[in-house]
């Protein structure tokens, strides 16, 4: 059920929707979905829209899934605290496919292990291709490991339970969830008896920020950690605020220098109508809204979300956000053109051809935009924003202390805002990691806009990065297509080679170290 | 105030002996105190006895210490949680010393961070001398940070309250206390502008596995880690049980033959006594106990307990183990000896002459023995025991279950006896760090009974082991004084040179990162 809408959002709509950046992996659908601004998103249907929508081989076939073994693992409430209720437990799910491991005995074949993020396993399973695809050349065993408060995973019995109070909510956090999978790994080590099998995890996003801080953390568990565009730089002010918006900016500009300045100057068109005494009317008309727009920063919303979701998953053979310049870019009015008209026609072009266009979006909050929202506003804290002209957006500044105004009014609690980088590191990176730590790949598309936050540089000779200058947000680790790109198989080639030298290795120091 | 004894404790005596060592680093004084058994062994008045029986130069002048000014930080109660309580605060210590440090604008001088332990700081202050021994040359600044829960570092006002209960006692363990190490190493860095300047951790014991362990979750905030005698393989089943009492053996057994063998007859030789009609109205008198035995327990703890403190504190120039054999040796009483009047012998040679023996040490519980006692009983379970026949000791094999038991009797949950290895790891420590980390010196004296549970060989380049045969527990860390031998002043200058390596390396790349 919709938990009721929280009244302070309406009161900062600009500063909320800039902030609530969830990064829900979704497949390559013809359409994304907007799935990138939780709180005010419509998730509740994504995983059968997904599915429903893919393209053949796109999405893993439902005879692979049933390789998939799931099981439930009895999780420790709170790892880091020693009260009775600390020691409170909940099912936490996950899932083997071991079709293809070689085992043990085969050479302590190597385990796969996807770190679940904000969201359902049950999506992920079905689009991260990249372990199932790789599985059978490695002989591994596939794991896939749901976050905590996700899906089947959530403590206290329901998501509405979990959420409900200061307490309940408490345990929901980044550190706690990899001390789960730490657990978990090792339980499975255990269970198949694989105690010399070295494990390789790999993430997504948020769920990549989770992979590379696991090897960092739990080395002793994971051999290596492939983490895909995953922003772990995107804290206290180590990545200017502006980065995510610029790179979305950079990317149609790249596109269609007229489609940039058309959307550009059209927030201003936007206002100047809607400031009419019935101004709204036309703009609803105009855009086909489902229902009357209330005020024009829903519009506005509404384009922003499409812009940003068009640049992040900015994915072949589509390619979104040509889609949109082609919409906006085919009207031809004139040099100085009809703007509305214009943003109108890429909206048609990206969405497609629709009786009407909902953008009353906030009310179908999804286990991620609620998840997703919490865990912002306590740490991951990401100052994402834009000042003044610097992006093809209006201004939307991130403001801290406004910030964690809003989260303790809404939570009870203020955000911990330097946590992630006291925790995890993050500023003076390359100091910090070169001469410790090893076996992580930081891979990033530069078209999508969180690789603004991303490691882009190599940090040693094993803590890497690996670049594509066409890719969009996590699309590696999507299922391989016959409709991939020279440089997309490339990338993920890169990345197998690298993780092939890691067990390689590995395997030459087990046989030495006479074990 | 003394808490009440806790009644559990009489139906195991074997058990809990054995079981709560506390590792307390306590100065070269002529006869060290009984401290490594914690909840059994009078501490309440150590600090001032250390003090006053020390050795000229065996500990820190008055005047050296009024170069250190105390602070106090605001700590966070719970790192790992979002609840209302978890952000609760209490007053954490730490004092600073910058007679000799170089600053920022002189080449990013160092920081000498000493990670306190399982006591209030004051006596590390005092007896720790490596910091101070050496700031000078490395124009380092100098910070003791005292371990939540003990010292004027316990939340909820007292020791007494913090112990209280199930839920004040939670947050006392050492993933809240090395992130509380990395809140105020961050806050300090900020307080003495000193953003570049390199830190370097040390601990001794339980501190050194802090040290190790902070350097490995926190490479971004410590640059390095001199882990004094850590005995971080003493979890699960990494380390054999017996490994600390066959030391303990090994080290009578060097020092003398006939010693080891008269301490090996002699238990049977107290039972034989004990269950005589007047049997412990003999021993006490034999014995010279300031009040009767109440059972031959509480003396064969009493003698295990110098047998222990004496290897474990094994050091120059009196090496207590010699004191103690020199005892026992001289009584010369035929071939088959008197082993009572031998064994007697030896507590006077290394307790001095005395009118009486208080072997009532239990009824004075200090905040070391509470608080480790809780700490064993919760995440550090390190299962030192011995079997029939393995060292000169009686057997009394660790058994997990009845600890489990025990110690969910006593604190109302049980403990995790494998968190420690999952957290920090410990298993194949060469496999996971061979490649991976850096920075770590695992020093220990192999005279030491925990240098069994320690790291005694290189894991890789700069994951060192520095090893002295004839060294005990913690003594490199100690203040240098004039008597010091020869391969403990190599130690010592081996230590600092791997240190300087350190940071020259930091250095040049802060200096090619264009910093």
């Amino acid at each position: 059920m919709a938990p009721p809408r929280v009244p302070l959002f309406q009161f900062y709509p600009h500063l909320l929707l800039l902030l609530f950046l969830s990064f829900v992996l979704i497949m390559q659908t013809v359409t994304p979905l907007p799935v990138h601004k939780a709180p005010r998103l419509s998730l509740h249907n994504k995983d059968a829209l997904l599915i429903s929508r893919s393209r053949p081989g796109g999405a893993i076939s439902a005879n692979a899934l049933l390789d998939f073994k799931t099981y439930f693992y009895r999780q420790t409430l709170d790892h880091f605290n020693y009260a009775p209720q600390s020691y409170a437990t909940f099912r936490q799910r996950y899932v083997v496919n071991s079709k293809y491991w070689g085992g043990q005995s085969f050479n302590n074949s190597p385990i796969f292990a996807y770190l679940g993020a904000e969201a359902p396993i049950d999506n992920d399973l079905s689009v991260v291709g990249f372990l199932n695809d790789n599985a059978p050349s490695f002989n591994s065993l596939i794991v896939f490991i749901e976050h905590r408060y996700y899906g089947k995973s959530i403590p206290f019995g329901t998501m509405e339970e979990a959420m409900k109070n200061e307490t309940t909510r408490g345990y929901f956090n980044s550190a706690q969830a990899i001390a789960d999978y730490a657990a978990i790994l090792s339980h499975i080590k255990h269970q198949f008896s694989a105690h010399d099998s070295p494990i390789i995890v790999v993430g997504g996003s948020y769920g990549g920020m989770l992979a590379s801080w696991f090897r960092l953390k739990y080395p002793h568990i994971a051999l290596g950690a492939l983490a895909s565009s995953a922003p772990i730089l995107y804290f206290d002010n180590i990545t200017p605020q502006n980065g995510y918006y610029s790179i979305v900016t950079k990317d149609f500009k790249e596109v269609s220098d007229n489609c940039y300045k058309t959307i550009r100057r059209s927030w201003a068109e936007i206002d100047r109508v809607a400031s009419k005494p019935n101004g709204l009317d036309i703009l609803s008309q105009r855009f086909k809204t489902c229902s009357k727009l209330n005020n024009a920063e829903e519009l506005k919303d509404y384009l922003e979300t499409i812009y940003a979701v068009a640049a992040q998953y900015n994915r072949p053979p589509n390619y979104p956000v040509t889609m949109v310049c082609r919409g906006i870019d085919g009207v031809h009015n004139g040099s100085d053109g009809d703007v509305i008209g214009r943003i109108f026609a890429g909206v048609v072009s990206y969405k497609g051809n629709k009786t009407c266009y909902d953008m009353n979006t906030y009310n179908y909050p999804s286990e991620t935009s609620i998840g997703w929202q919490w865990q912002t506003c306590s740490e991951m804290v990401m100052p994402i924003g834009r000042g003044q002209n610097e992006t093809m957006f209006p201004a939307a500044p991130f403001n801290l202390d406004e910030f964690i105004k809003i989260c303790s009014e809404i939570y009870g609690v203020p955000p911990r805002p330097h946590w992630i980088t006291t925790y995890y590191g993050g500023h003076d990176i390359k100091l910090a990691l070169n001469r410790f730590g090893s076996n992580i790949i930081f891979s990033n598309g530069l078209r999508d806009p969180y690789s603004s936050g991303g490691v882009l540089e190599d940090l040693s000779e094993s803590v890497v990065a690996v670049t594509t200058r066409n890719g969009s947000h996590c699309l590696d680790i999507l299922q391989a297509t016959k409709t991939d790109p020279e440089w997309l198989i490339m990338q993920r080639n890169t990345e197998l080679q690298i993780i092939q030298g890691w067990l390689t290795t590995y395997y030459a120091d087990l046989k030495s170290l006479n074990k």
